[in-house]
């Protein structure tokens, strides 16, 4: 079928009204009528190919929340009227060990991403939620509780389980000192969940007064980066950090607040970063890693989770024809936290 | 007591004869006699202050093997005539969290080191093994088996250790698929540990010749980083990875080789190292650590085991007075795989 959506047809166009084929649903199918969808940065990233993978037209989109219209002759536990959610990913092969341990994120043979990914069932490439509707195969389609502001479900997603994922992992507890480094879309869902599962959260960033605002999301305290004496004096004593920085940036700052056998985990920057000491690393048995999103049954936990415990997105809702200039403010940070769209707009402009 | 040894009066002078001033066994000491001394490249970057934190006269060598001469009225377990180690560290606070535990490389009010630490006892610095005798409390004092070639024991106290800790602490077990970068004076122990803890043991080295002689220490497989496609064929196939390499290196080729969730331990590179793509961490939630040496408990723990598996360092005799030259030889990689120094060399020269 037909379906209105919005999408760069190249590298230097705008986002821009474009009809695209969605399939019909199959048997194991759950067709969706999304009502708002969430803006992330990685959006931005591949309507402009700032990857090199970018496959045109791109619609982008992964943080989606919708009413079910209809569902397959096989599925069981969703119906029409639901309220559901898509993330990143829409499938996976669903039988190398990753998937078989929930982790469909590390498909080994490649998760399928929600926009620019390749399309099993149509070919081509898959389109994302700026978009009117969009079928996914049930296993991949996530319950939102009715309990939330809708609007502000959408950024949980993307932002929300990539935050959740590796605070989760890493068995972030209560009484731990957490870190939470940048604050933006990602940072500010970290800020909420840490301080949510008990920890001493302490947000760190380079504005004093963007500290602030993270005390009214849960902070308990705000380090400032560039304070050398306030960095000198939470030196080791860090459980866990959360680093959200989008960005190439000096790792060594941070290294030096966890402490042994510490890990600080790299969500935000899909980029090069600069070097570290290796010193940094042996005087202490600390480590780095990375963690991408989270698996299914992972992003189905944090949204029972939030649904629990009353946590959405803070959102700036936009209408789908300010798009490009959504784009423009993320760009310089100017959101506070996470643009959703209100796919009604589309609707009127179709 | 006045003791001859051999150090470094300032950063551009040689290693050349001095007297140093030992302490008197006090009661929870053992004073030992020292047979043989490993010669690490960290005595290198010491005598030349290379790190900016050296104290003259530098007198190297953490890794001492000896006879007991004498032991304190408090202690027990060691008696003249044993045969005994002493590694990195002589001396740390043993109250702190890391001392509790047993980690005492990572004391949290600093362990002292055992040479260029700060003597507790006499004041001043500490004086290593590079000398005929050293006092050390009986808790930084291991038991050496018999059964092993005492001299190629030596190497086992710095070498051994910083290959076998991480090892364990990772829990390298059998059928694991481990990478061992780096055959030098770490690469080659961790090769012989890794093969005798039953991992299916790649050596990962710039050279293929290399590589022959990797196979004759115990390693399954040679993997040649600068060939292309042999690294792209080991993609993600690494439970493990031991990185010995001790300068700077781009990290992204190593782990572009780690499984999901596998971790590259850093042992060797004590300074600044490359920068690192974040899509390689993330994209499979890998992990990159360092690691110290060892605690005391889990350095007797090694040396056990490896009178148990028959293990020791591939060591090459040198006499005192040629230390200059062995240095040299260090900074072209040509020793197979450590030198150990023959203290009676020193008894000799007195």
């Amino acid at each position: 079928m037909q379906v209105a959506a919005y999408g760069a047809k190249s590298a230097t166009s705008d986002i821009e009204p474009l009809t695209i084929e969605r399939r019909q649903t199959g048997a194991h199918d759950i067709a969706i009528d999304i009502d708002f969808c969430g803006v992330c940065h990685s959006d931005l990233h591949m309507a402009r190919n700032d990857w090199g993978v970018a496959m045109y037209p791109v619609v982008p989109g992964h943080e989606i929340v919708g009413r079910v219209t209809d569902v397959g002759a096989h599925v069981k536990g969703f119906k029409p009227g639901d309220l559901v959610g898509v993330g990143c990913m829409v499938d996976s092969c669903q039988s190398c060990p990753s998937c078989d341990e929930g982790l469909e994120q590390y498909c080994e043979n490649g998760m399928v991403g929600t926009y620019n990914g390749d399309d099993k069932v149509l070919g081509g490439h898959t389109y994302g939620g700026y978009s009117g509707k969009v079928v996914v195969n049930e296993k991949f389609v996530l319950r939102v509780s009715d309990k939330l502001e809708t609007k502000a479900v959408a950024p949980l997603l993307c932002a929300g389980i990539t935050t959740w994922s590796p605070l989760r992992h890493w068995n972030v507890k209560k009484g731990d000192k957490v870190g939470v480094v940048g604050l933006g879309g990602l940072g500010h869902m970290g800020v909420k969940f840490a301080a949510a599962l008990g920890a001493h959260v302490v947000m760190i960033t380079t504005s004093a007064a963007k500290g602030e605002d993270a005390k009214r999301l849960g902070a308990h305290e705000v380090l400032v980066s560039k304070d050398a004496d306030a960095m000198a004096a939470h030196t080791g004593s860090f459980d866990f950090l959360l680093n959200t920085i989008p960005v190439k940036h000096d790792l060594n700052p941070y290294i030096a607040l966890l402490k042994r056998d510490a890990t600080m985990v790299i969500v935000g920057a899909v980029e090069p970063l600069e070097g570290f000491h290796g010193a940094g690393l042996i005087m202490g048995r600390k480590r780095i890693a990375g963690s991408l999103i989270g698996g299914i049954a992972e992003t189905q936990e944090m949204l029972d989770f939030c649904a629990e415990h009353g946590i959405t997105s803070d959102v700036e809702m936009i209408n789908i024809d300010t798009i490009n200039n959504a784009y423009e403010r993320m760009q310089k940070s100017d959101v506070k936290y996470r643009f959703v769209i209100d796919m009604k707009s589309l609707k009127a402009a179709a």
